[in-house]
């Protein structure tokens, strides 16, 4: 451990400016830099969710994917890029906890669940100091804009991504326990197949930039199959009602 | 729709009143009746965590669980006990609403993600302007603490009662995929009978208390049985560690 500068991953919560934490407000007012994920030629989601709270005078370290797809066909190439973009990530972050500064990393949602901040955390965290504030998840900021009571009593909830097979998706829907399917984009016509394959297409709630100002909200079978952003997200309803 | 009063159902976060969000401050500075569920006897757990924020000149609506244990013995009596409480508790709220007030219900971690807020939430929220709060779950809290990146890449995440019998728990682990233990008081024996079936125990991390000044963390193989209090957690790491 080493007692120069200090990482702290900030979870910034779904896309409402209101819903960052006290704590995250207060890591942003203390934090020497700001560094957010984003691809390429875009503005971080997370940054625009925080902007109004960072400092002027901190130093903002953009750490840009190398990719404009969600996955190349080629796997193993997709595997060895991620990989080194994440290697050089967490290097431009060490510079600066070695330079005994305060660095947060922006997160969409909550840092450690599904987030780009993990892949750094875990080539970071057993040298320097590291706190991680949690923030609101993007499936708890769609499930409330929808007013879904999404998991009560002994309900078993599956957060499931959309990358998996359809009858896989299928398989777990038939479950009828209340899931989440997450990082949808493209995949939209296959979890819709595998909704109608299980027979649970009218409990699905198709969510788009949740708690945002141009938040879309409808039942799935409404929606159509194109452009869908990867952050969209469906809410399944499990079969029991809360009494 | 009535014109009345508003019923918000504000999520507290896990316990460190700093991971409110800013709108649920604001939603406390502005509400008029402020109910909170607890067992009798007890303080709320969520109005202790939100204390700080609440105005003096705010109308306290405590709500009271009939019950002292996490379940009784028979189910249909619980049932029925349960149902009747929260119909009393709706219209505990109700004569605020029609009264114009606008009532908030504080909620530990998210309201509507295994919180007693659902259930006043579906008698209610067709008769009554609604509006949900999400906060920071517990779960998201404890493996904050942990420091555990919890789900990345195509993972599945399971969100699992410990209620679930022991059988079915050890074929949920035994899928290799990272899970959430729940609500786990005195079904922590059973949990860890359930990991080591499935050959997961060293992958398996007790939380109590996550984010509170008394919060304990520890590997679970090194937890006793004993003293486990229900809003404990089991946090269960995926095989694949993030690159």
């Amino acid at each position: 451990m080493s007692p120069a500068g200090r990482l702290i991953g900030v979870g910034v919560g779904p896309g409402d400016p209101e819903l960052l934490t006290l704590k995250a407000v207060r890591a942003l007012e203390s934090a020497d830099v700001v560094a957010h994920f984003a691809k390429a030629g875009n503005v971080s989601n997370a940054r625009r969710t925080a902007e109004k709270f960072l400092r002027p005078s901190a130093i903002e370290l953009p750490l840009l994917y190398p990719l404009t797809t969600e996955r190349c066909t080629d796997e193993a190439e997709y595997g060895s890029t991620i990989k080194a973009f994440f290697d050089a990530a967490a290097l431009a972050l060490e510079a600066h906890l070695q330079a005994g500064r305060v660095v947060a990393v922006l997160s969409e949602g909550d840092p450690l669940f599904f987030g780009s901040y993990l892949h750094v955390h875990v080539r970071l965290t057993d040298r320097f100091q590291t706190e991680v504030i949690p923030g609101v998840t993007a499936m708890s900021g769609c499930w409330s804009a929808a007013g879904l009571p999404i998991a009560h009593g002994d309900d078993v909830l599956s957060v499931l991504p959309a990358t998996l097979e359809q009858s896989e998706l299928a398989r777990r829907f038939r479950q009828n326990e209340p899931a989440v399917v997450m990082k949808l984009g493209r995949h939209l016509p296959k979890v819709r197949r595998a909704l109608i394959e299980a027979d649970r297409l009218a409990s699905a709630i198709y969510v788009e930039r949740g708690t945002m100002h141009n938040e879309r909200l409808m039942p799935l079978a409404n929606k159509t199959d194109e452009g869908s952003p990867y952050f969209s997200i469906v809410l399944v309803a499990g079969r029991g009602r809360p009494r």
